[in-house]
């Protein structure tokens, strides 16, 4: 097992990563009161949450399940409001910790009703799925969507602790695990090309789901986040970098309706128009252009997106959360492994960019 | 004009006190981006709506409005949803302000919806009721009721700045007026027995609108509440004792449904019952109790609830906040002019308490 500090201050936090972890004893010292909320879904709960409830009452403490449907469809404000039926219903008090058992989905609505619950209580994070083990676990994002725009609605609450089991991910789908190593890639090429040479050594392995080397893969990835994430804790500066890809992924997601492709597939052609808008720009070469679309393929995600008009494509960008005084900012790399957030790129070769990335 | 500071560091804000005070000049320098989106209800919004409007735009603000219906029972998840909707209708940004312009149910909503929204932009308080004044705007509680309790969802949102205009008391029924001073009163028996002599004094002229005496009321109130809130923001402590009469003044809200009560009319009935604990405990005299009564009543309040079962006002009670491993604290004063949160009050008493207070 390998650990990992967030470091902000008093509400500094481990992730523990490794396979087969100890839930009661790791757990142990993070849960503070006597009740805990567990938050999962339908595709969880038969896999996992026996294991975690009984962990949980042989620490001696109250125990209550809310299970909901999985989906990025559900991630909603009515979805949102069961959580919190399910804490009152249960008597739960200021001293009660949410647990989120499941996917960035769980992730985010358990730890956005922690923060509103009684103005918040304690989180823990035991993220089930590559991606959010690698992204939305760590960090302290929460948050559901709008129709007119996705995490819109959310609030800033960091967890307690975070367990990243990789035995947990030999249930998950191809396609899922695909979707999580897009966010992998994504370090790479915004911070880390070393990163990016052991991806293109080992993404055979990653794909196939070997344990020691999604172990290695999240370890890298979360050491990257919980260091960006120390230095700009509300995204006032460096933590905006860790959108590369976003705000074209996130209209790919708006465009289709959420739970159509996957976040992880949105995010992985956001970061190919990324680098083609980069590229256009003169920042990278068409050699960095080429490598970022082969490793995206090799982890088998998409590295264009369906016919989407031109019109509806810019109006869900700008909706992004990084438009400030009406301005549109971006995530590009300046270079392949170090990118930057600017608002100095070229309207022209944007369009041009979106455009070309289209099947 | 007399100006207040809540000391909270690099989150520290003013409160203007004062009668026909001038919003162009006093918001301008805490208003950051270009858009505002103003957060009103029906009866407000013929009094005061176009007085603020014209002053934002005067400064170049692009404003936009949500008006919401009047009332407790709106101060829920559906009605807060409408200010989202606004927000992302208008195609508002992180870098937006939510201003809130009417009592305390907009103020927490307006405040909530800021905490939310895109994961938190820039609130600001023009509270138009006494009780707002004097209470909610001040310290940065916010949120919204749900079924099974009072403001059980929300989070702390500071605002960058608070107008307590007293002309806007003007319009204020009698009724509100009198909620007001509950929490007026509460300040006095919780930390100030000066307060309470002059109150004493002055108890008919505040009844009465005098804007000079309620001015006063509202510094020495908020000199108060600013003072407790930069000593514990979240409530960790000493912040608990503005919940005097909260406890049992939220199980007569609860139960009678939200808006049949006011809150401060609730609040009035909770400290009377606080201090009748108190009293059986030994704390205070019959006479400190007597004096509670008395000037509740020259306020125009309720010092005695409606029959309620008693199991439903336990249960109402067990559901509140200061709830802690499951143990109910109380509110109570260990002598006049000096609140205490304990858990050391007898559940027997209590009972009593509860039955002699009801009509």
């Amino acid at each position: 097992m390998q650990t990992l500090y967030v470091e902000l201050g008093d509400r500094r936090y481990p992730i523990f990563i490794g396979s087969h972890l100890n839930p009661q004893q790791l757990l142990e010292p993070y849960i503070h009161g006597q009740q805990v909320m567990i938050v999962t879904n339908t595709t969880v709960q038969p896999l996992y949450l026996d294991h975690y409830v009984a962990a949980l009452e042989k620490l001696g403490k109250k125990v209550a399940v809310c299970v909901l449907p999985d989906g990025e469809q559900y991630k909603n404000i009515e979805h949102l409001t069961l959580i919190f039926d399910a804490l009152l219903e249960a008597g739960f008090n200021r001293d009660c910790t949410v647990l989120a058992l499941g996917g960035g989905v769980i992730g985010d609505m358990a730890g956005f009703a922690a923060a509103c619950f009684q103005r918040g209580v304690y989180f823990i994070q035991v993220p089930t799925t590559l991606l959010s083990q690698v992204d939305s676990s760590v960090g302290g994002k929460t948050g559901i969507n709008h129709p007119l725009g996705k995490n819109m609605i959310g609030a800033f609450q960091q967890p307690q602790v975070v367990l990243a089991d990789m035995a947990q991910l030999k249930s998950l789908p191809a396609r899922e695990l695909s979707a999580g190593l897009a966010e992998v890639i994504k370090y790479a090429l915004l911070a880390d090309i070393e990163f990016l040479v052991w991806l293109e050594e080992h993404m055979e392995g990653l794909v196939a789901g070997d344990s020691a080397l999604l172990a290695e893969a999240v370890y890298r990835s979360c050491a990257h986040k919980a260091r960006i994430v120390a230095n700009d804790e509300k995204e006032q500066g460096e933590r905006a970098l860790l959108n590369l890809g976003h705000t074209f992924g996130h209209a790919i997601e708006s465009y289709m309706g959420y739970g159509v492709w996957l976040h992880g597939e949105a995010v992985a052609t956001g970061m190919v128009m990324a680098a083609d808008l980069s590229q256009r720009m003169g920042w990278i070469s068409a050699a960095d252009l080429e490598r970022t679309k082969k490793i995206i393929q090799r982890a088998n995600l998409p590295v264009a997106c369906p016919k989407i008009p031109l019109e509806e494509f810019l109006a869900y960008m700008s909706h992004d959360k990084k438009v400030l005084n009406g301005q549109l900012r971006l995530v590009l790399m300046k270079q392949l492994g170090q990118a930057i957030l600017t608002k100095d790129f070229d309207v022209e070769l944007m369009t041009q960019t979106i455009l070309a990335n289209q099947n």
